[in-house]
């Protein structure tokens, strides 16, 4: 049963290493982060970007938000992996994401093919990060197998 | 100088335990983490949840874009630290976030607080995280001093 209502989130982050635009992000209960520019912002590697935060939001919200609903339903899922793929662009506005997609692969017991590829997007549809944003994330649902 | 647009960015998870509904994230040239549903929907600690990284990706935005902008004008960031605060309720459609708030306080050389103030404000104006979102992120401008 999830917590009651409204639930509140708060994470926060310190400038570390300013000439690498470089900091630490602490959430509760996890492990801290070093984020800072994604490589094509000029940024090292070795840490997380905004840009990757934001499609690791998209994507594991759509394995969680799955995984709710294939317990409700009591399907199995043998296997699940999806790719979030992110484009930013110069609009007339500035920068903006102006696509993000998600590619979704999974497997389940043989003959319940077509019940995980409509929960798969049904869970789309009740992400909460998607939901949170302004472009409509377009989920792509690749091979879904019985095994 | 950022690569030339348009920028892809690319960020996979795949399901590790189902009955935790936890996964591993993996992005380009950063370590992976451990993804999976927050406190608040019965998750249990030691892993990233997809809200948490909603906010961190806001909050490491402003970072690293008001890091890019001070550069730009030579104004010292001497500390700096953000904290992103989200509501997520229940409404008419479903599951949202209804706020997003982020609370900055920072420090400059001594007279240069007020310089420091407006690239803050202009840091929120274009972060791409935030401009990606439905909802406006508010930002709270706490002390800034001089030092």
């Amino acid at each position: 049963m999830p917590a009651p209502f409204p639930h509140h989130y708060e994470t926060s982050v310190q400038l570390e290493d300013q000439s690498h635009a470089e900091g630490i992000l602490t959430s509760a209960e996890e492990l801290p982060l070093r984020v800072g520019p994604p490589r094509q912002f000029d940024g090292r590697s070795g840490h997380q970007s905004p840009e990757d935060l934001l499609l690791g939001a998209v994507a594991s919200c759509h394995m969680t938000t799955l995984v709710a609903l294939a317990r409700r339903k009591a399907v199995p899922i043998k296997h699940y992996v999806s790719k979030a793929l992110g484009t930013l662009e110069k609009t007339k506005e500035g920068l903006r994401f102006t696509s993000i997609k998600l590619h979704v692969e999974a497997s389940t017991d043989a003959g319940r093919e077509s019940e995980l590829t409509s929960l798969i997007e049904q869970a789309e549809t009740h992400c909460i990060i998607s939901n949170a944003l302004r472009l409509k994330v377009e989920l792509d649902i690749g091979a879904i197998r019985g095994e």
